[in-house]
Order: C-alpha cells, then sequence, then structure tokens
C-alpha cells in the first residue's frame, strides 16, 4: 500500500499543523488520521502522529524523509517517518506459562497482528511444539541467574541474525541486564501480571491473595533498568472475590495479560505510542 | 478566554488539514487538539473537529467566520464555529424521576458542565424544591397525551424567553410533537433507559426483567421523529442478575442512565459531536 | 473425587434446607457450597444448588439417590443429583468463524472446561485441521436449508453413537429443526453475536454498526424453538466508536463471543444453571 | 418487619448447616438467602450468612438468640444475629470534598442506604449547608495533626451521644489516633482515593499521575492502625489516559470513590462482611 506514518515530537507553538500538513499536501498525501497532544501549549512539548496515503509511497519514501529534515530542523523535532508496507520484524521471548504467546500467534494468524513473527526463544521447551505448528523458528536457549550472560549472548546473536525490531517477552521470567536492555531500548515490551504500581515483582498473584484485593490486573510497559518501573502502554483489571483462590487468580489474570499484552504489541507494531519522560502517549 | 473551536464537514481529498491549519495559522492560533475522520478517503466524507487558541478571539472572530467563508467554499465544507467563552444556554425537562436532573446540577455546580442551566421544565412538582436549591427557575407545565400542543406552545415560548440552545429530557416521559421536534433539531437530547435498540418505547425494565437479561443499559441520543430511533450519543451497560427484581433493575439503571446522559451533555457543550446519517462521530 | 451436586426446585416454604442438609449430613456429607433463590418467599418457587462431599459417593450414589426421593416427595421438589467424577460429554458444532471453538478447545486442554470434547461437527472443512491436532474427531457433515433433514440425521447418529450430554453450537450458522431441538431440550447452547434481544437474526454486527451503537455485545443461550429467544445464560459489551467499520465489530465482537459463550459451558458443566420460565438461575 | 440475619465463622466439619437449619425451622423461620465459604473443607474455617423470615421476630429475639449459644458451643462458633428492624446508627465524617458525603445522604434520601444517619462531623465548615438541608445535625470540630487528641475527645463524646454503630470516613483527610480505631473496630469505613496497595498515603492521584497508570482507582476498607492497610472492602478502576491532567483524574476518580464507597456502606449495613485475618468475605 501507499500508507506513511509521521510522528513527531517538538516544542509547542502555532503553526506546526500548518507546516506539517502543506508538506505532506506537497507530496499529493491524503491525511487518513491525526492525533495530537501538548503537554502545555504556554512552552510544552507538543506530539503529533499522522498516517497519510501518499501516491507512490515506495518511490517517494527517501526523498520525502530528506525534505523533511528541513521542515523538523525548523521547529527543533524529534521524528520518525515510517512506510506501513515495511512490516516490523518480531521476536517472541517465553517461558513455560503459553497463554500471551499463543493469543499473540491467533491474532497474527487471522491477521490482525501486522508483524513478521519471525523467532520465538524460550528457556523452556514447552513451546516448541505450538511454535512449530505455526512454522515459525523455535530457539531453546537455557538461561537463568548464573548463566545469564551467556544466554544473552546466543539471543543477541539470534536477534541480529533475524534483524528483529520489536521484542515482545510474554511471560519471559528472566530479568534481562542492562546491556541488554539499552540495546533495545524502548523495543521491549513486558507484560506484567498485576496493575502496577502494585505488586512490583515476584508472585504478584500470591501477594494479591494475600492482601485481599477486590480486583487483580495486569501491566504492559517497555522494559527499562528499573523493574517494572518503565513506561506503562496498557493495563486493565477484573473482579475477584473471596472464594479464589491464587490458582483462580492465575486463571483470571491469564486472561487480562494476553489481552492486555495484545493490544500494547499492536499500538507499537502501528506506531502509536511516544515515550516521554517514562510515561506513554498513545495515539 | 481565548478558545475557538471549529467542526467540519466536507467531501474527502488531500489538501483540507493543511488549507485549515494554514488559515489559523495565519490568524496567529494555535492548534490544541484535532481529531478528523472520514467514512472513506477515496470519495468519502471527511470531518474534523480543531480546538484552538487565538489571541483577542473575541475582536477577531467575526473576521475569522469571515474570511473562513472562503476556505470553506472552495472544499464544499459544513462548518461551525464557535468561542468557548460564548456559554450555550441549557434548560432540563423532567417529570418524577430527578436522578438525572440532580446529576446535572451537581456536574453543573462544582464547575464541570460547562454551560448556564437557564431553566427546568417539568409536568410535575416533585422537582421544585431541588431546582430552586440550586437558584435556578422551574417551571411547572403540566403535560399530558390530551393537552400536548398547549403545553408545547407554553414550552416554546419559554424557550424563547430564555433563548435556550439546548434541551436535555433528564427523564421527561412525555412525547413531543414533529413541529416541536423539528424546531430544535439535534438540540434535543433525551435518555432512554435501556441500550437501544434493545426494549424501544415503554417500561423498558419491565421487559428486561422479563426476558431475562444479563446486562441492562442506557442510551442518550438526539431526539427525532422516530421514537428512540436518533442517532446514538452514548451508552453504557451494568450486569444485573436473577436475583434482581424490576425495582432493583431501575436502582441499578438509574446509575447508568445518569452516568451516560451526562457524558453525551458534556460532548455536546464541548462541540465534540458530528451527525451525519442518523449516527454520530464523537471527536 | 467424592463431590457430588444437588439442584433443587420446588414451592418455596419453611424447612426445605433444614431437609435437605440432615439428609445429607446422615450420609456423612460436609456442604462445600450451598446457593439458593426464591421467586417469592410467599407462595413462590424456591431453588437450591448445594455442592458436597461425601465419602465413597460412587458407592453410595444410588442409594443417596433411592433416599432422597422421600424427602423430594414430600416437598414437591424437581430435583437432580451429579456425582462431579461423572463427566459430561460434549459435542461442538462449529462452521467457518474458528475463535470460539479455539476458545473451547484451549480452556480445555488447560483443563478449565470439565468435560470430555467427543466430537467436533462443521458443514465445512476449515475447522479441520485445528481440531485433529488436538486429538478430537471431526465429522464433516454438509448442511444448508435445503438438506437440513438429511444433515439432523447423520448428527442424530452420531450424537448417539458418541453418547453427547451437550451440544455446543460454538457459531453454527445453521438453524436447527424444532424436531432436533426438542430431543436436546436445554442441552444445545449457542452463541448470539449481539446483546439480545437486540439484533436477533441474522448479520447483527451489520446492523449494529448501521444503527451507530456505541457498544457491541454477545449473548449465550438454551437453544429452543423460537429464533434467538431462548432463554439467556450470559452477556456481555465492549465500546466501539464511530471509527469501527463492519470488519472492526466483528473483531471486537469475537472476544466477547469466546468469552460469553466459554463462560457459558462452564456454568452449565457445573451444574450452576437452573432454567425457570425461559430465564435462567446462575448459582 | 419479620427479617433477621445470622452470621456465622467456625471451624469446618460436616453438619453445621443441618444444625443451623434445623435450629431456625423449630421457630418457624424460612431461610430466605444463604451464602458461604470455606477457607478448607478440611480443617479450615467455615463462614456462612443466613437471611430468614421469622413471624414475630421482635417478640422471639432475645429467645433465638439464648437458645442458639448452645448450638453455637456446640460448633465452637463466632456469631451474630441481627432484626433487620433495628437499624444501625451511622456518622459521616467529612472534610472539604463533599462528593462521596452526597452520594451517601442521596441514596439515604431515596431509601436506599437502610441506616439512621444520625450526624455528620466535620473539621470544615464545607458541608454544613448541603447536610442542614437533609435535616440531619452537623458538628464542626477543628482536626489537625496538632490538636489531634482534642479533636477525637469531642467527636468520642458525640458518638456517645448519638449511640453510633458505624463511622464512615468519606473523603476525612485526618489520620485516627490507634486509641480511637481500638474503640471502633471493624466500625470505621473508609474510602481511599488509589487501587490500593498502589498509592497508599497522600496525593494518589498526583502520584498516579506521575507513574503514568492507565487506570485510576478507590478502594473502600476497614481502618486499622496501619495505614490504609486495613481489610479491603470494595474496590474498582476506571480508564484515564494520557491527555488527563492531575485535575481530571480527580474528577473521575471522585465518581469511583462515591460508588465504591456507597456499595461498601451498604454491605456493611446489610451485615453482609465478615472480617478474616485483614481480609473480607462478602456475602
Amino acid at each position: 500500500k501507499n500508507r506513511g506514518r509521521l510522528l513527531i515530537s517538538c516544542p509547542d507553538r502555532p503553526g506546526i499543523v500548518a507546516a506539517v500538513s502543506k508538506f505532506l499536501f506537497q507530496f499529493g498525501a491524503n491525511i487518513l488520521e491525526s492525533n495530537q497532544y501538548s503537554t502545555n501549549p504556554q512552552g510544552g512539548t507538543f506530539f503529533i502522529r499522522l498516517e497519510f496515503e501518499c501516491p507512490d509511497l515506495a518511490a517517494k519514501e527517501a526523498i520525502l524523509k530528506k525534505r523533511f529534515e528541513e521542515v523538523a530542523k525548523s521547529f527543533s523535532m524529534d521524528w520518525q517517518m515510517t512506510a506501513v508496507q515495511n512490516v516490523k520484524r518480531t521476536a517472541i521471548f517465553v517461558s513455560k506459562e503459553l497463554h500471551c504467546l499463543r493469543e499473540l500467534l491467533w491474532e497474527w494468524q487471522t491477521g490482525d497482528l501486522m508483524t513478521d513473527i519471525v523467532m520465538v526463544v524460550s528457556n523452556h521447551e514447552e513451546a516448541r511444539e505450538t511454535v512449530e505448528s505455526f512454522h515459525i523458528p523455535f530457539h531453546y536457549i537455557p538461561a537463568n541467574r548464573e548463566i545469564r550472560e551467556e544466554a544473552e549472548a546466543k539471543q543477541k546473536q539470534l536477534l541480529k541474525e533475524y534483524d528483529v525490531d520489536l521484542i515482545v517477552l510474554a511471560r519471559y521470567m528472566q530479568i534481562l541486564t542492562p546491556s541488554f536492555v539499552e540495546a533495545y531500548e524502548r523495543k521491549i515490551i513486558n507484560i506484567h501480571h498485576s496493575f502496577l504500581p502494585a505488586f512490583v515483582g515476584a508472585k504478584p498473584y500470591e501477594r494479591a491473595f494475600q492482601r485481599g484485593v477486590k480486583l487483580i490486573g495486569a501491566t504492559s510497559h517497555y522494559v527499562t533498568n528499573d523493574l517494572d518501573e518503565g513506561p506503562i502502554i496498557e493495563q486493565d483489571t477484573m473482579r475477584v472475590d473471596h472464594k479464589d483462590q491464587v490458582q483462580d487468580l492465575k486463571k483470571i489474570g491469564a486472561k487480562i495479560e494476553r489481552s492486555v499484552l495484545t493490544r500494547a504489541v499492536k499500538w507499537h507494531l502501528a506506531d502509536r505510542i511516544i515515550v516521554h519522560e517514562n510515561k506513554t502517549i498513545i495515539f
């Protein structure tokens, strides 16, 4: 297709929309969707996402990007332009719990997850059969606290080979090293099984049970080096009651996790997320 | 303030956003919010809502509107420009059930309903004390099937006197005549106590109980001359179960009604609603 | 296990709980869960569901049932006693849309659907690969308006062979004949893709789009010979907006359908549903 | 009326329901509602709530309680029997934010809060007009960290005078002393403006904004001497997004707070809550 997307952050002032829309119009592009937000119209930061249709986009893409440099410069913009047909390449990391993985594979199979899932990596063998039935390469790489560096070296090697744009931690229960996280800044999406910031860290369902909460939740966020403190992309909650034991919380929670993670991944793939000061703007 | 809003509908084609944003920029306006939608980028209808801040808007308003005529003409636009400080004038019609009225009065009292509530009209006396405690004029106008014309004549008289922009039917249980509805096209918002199109017409809670539904709902819509068939603005539902009798459904439903109606009225007051072919676009 | 369940309906009067709990205690049973409801304590109908643990239930089951006859008689009870370990046998009917089928298979695979899925029947071949990968027999039986009787004859034959207790219509887009429905009264669960009674019949998503609703839903119900008029078991809704086209409604709706149908099937399997005058009591 | 309620906790074993239901039947009582829960059928704690209708309950209440002592003893029960017509007496404590207070007063006025609201206490004058318009005594008692003891002395005096059974902290922004809390153990219900355990303590909306959560919530709980750590009665959440500033979160949160607190208070008044090890069982 001829669809493109433009994401921009810059200091807010009059004339930004006029300049950008004029630029796109000069190339014959029709703006299909436009979303904007400003932290403060007086001196704040302005964000905009434009989705447009431009005849012969593939041919024009390079020149569009080059020319846009001038507009960007005059408004001190951070920006990113993507052609929708350049599909992002995704790797999924998983451990033993497969519900999030399966939801992603299904959505991908029905054409609702616009990405190439190029491989699945796991420190266990549980997922192999499912993954291979979708004709996706499965890589078993043992990982635990002791052999973290070694495991990550192998993972990085694969990520390069497969030219991966996005890593989805679909209940991958290992902590990543700072160097790994930095190498894929804002390119790693995790699902945490609590409504953060409640129950940061291990065993959130057990702690939710202990505390007697009446809602449990899940949170999808970009991974940073502060555990479970990265920018939140999406959250949701469901009701539980006194009859629900830890095992029930896990089952109910699994439903939240899979829908929350899937939404977050879809928004990332559609270039709908801008990260600003550890918070996300979702367009 | 210097805030303005621009609502536009026109045939979709490239260049609309560029033209409008350039126009606003020429007057020094900063676009604060922008939402758009197209039924079809190839030959469909395009809709956009812009909220902007323009220095000295009050002084410039007339000239802005006049000059915008040219832009509008070249794109065959239906459009409407409003200055936020010209607050809309609202009349509330109510019968005996006061929960929706009270919610609106509260929101208005706390400054969350940006309108002047200029009067409340009722065919019963139940609401008088509540309304007058807010220092709002209350008009008792008897109304029923037999004296409909007569009642509406009095209502119209008052609506003119008070220069009313919006009529909210906050559980006003009378049907309006076609001539009344036409006189206030897309300016009458009703709350119907079911999730339309289920249970059109009378006694929806009784019928919901009879049918054994597991959810009840409420729907806010613009009034047209097809009963409960006008463009839907907002809906919501809540769970009920076999233990809930008709009386319980009414209590639960009252909570839905008041929140759904209030959201619909707020969106209307903020010029966020465009009606297109019996459907609403909510920006 | 030694778990049993007792479902009772009878005219309400004092002493029912005392009689039933005394009966169970005489057999050394411990009541684990008890839910009751009365349409009216004065002269209405009383319903109760008891889940109990009884040592050596398998050995005692026959005698329990025999002896309970006396209690039942003195209170004019309709009743049903089941041993949890006698797992119900389920057949799933499906056409081309597989999301509901897949959800049921997953839940079954993870041990959360306490039933034997003994076969899947379809009038299309789309589901075969999925079904057979779960090692469940798949039967392709062509069906449409013209060959309905013929198709049902084959289906009935299979239902007998497999000794089926429950038929789940997981988006099986064929209407069943009255004789088929009567043969499996209250044993056929359907998922309808709208929040009934809105959009009874064909193409509910198309009609929801046309009407401009702000919520779409799904409804699971027992099949009767009045199309989409059977006792409602479960319903749910999700938000949509003006941007959502029919295709989007179908995707969002698919998520509702699969969770609503799964909940309904689980409740049926756990003997939690009593049907009373075209309504369900869910314990 | 002749309605009574019985709440029981005791070690789980067979025969409890039989003994209790037989006891009630001997007095001619009809069981209208029955809910039970066991932490573990083998050696856990069993909880049951029964609502019953007993002819001439007022006359028989003393004898029922006396006779039930024997049953209770043989099963080592903690128990409580209440006659519904002995309405509980409630005091509301409030500071400057009135939304929770107003919701409670409305529900009370429409007959949906089955209690006598005997007084409202505040450390500010904001609520006076509202409260007195409902013909309820309003007591202004200045309170802050410095004069806590002095303020509580006055409050305790009033609580005794008015013979108060339940204290509702409807956004009363003062911390209570341990001696005050102990004097009203499990009789003080607070609303905290976050989904606990997230954002314990001060300024939860500001911190929610800072963290960039996509849901905000509210929690109603019994007050203990661990700040915001008491048994949770009810919680709920609503969606927010990047556009919502702290002020918006407060407005959205106010809607959650008022519904969550009202539900919690209603359940307490209906004797539906049992506290067990810092968790609540809600029947």
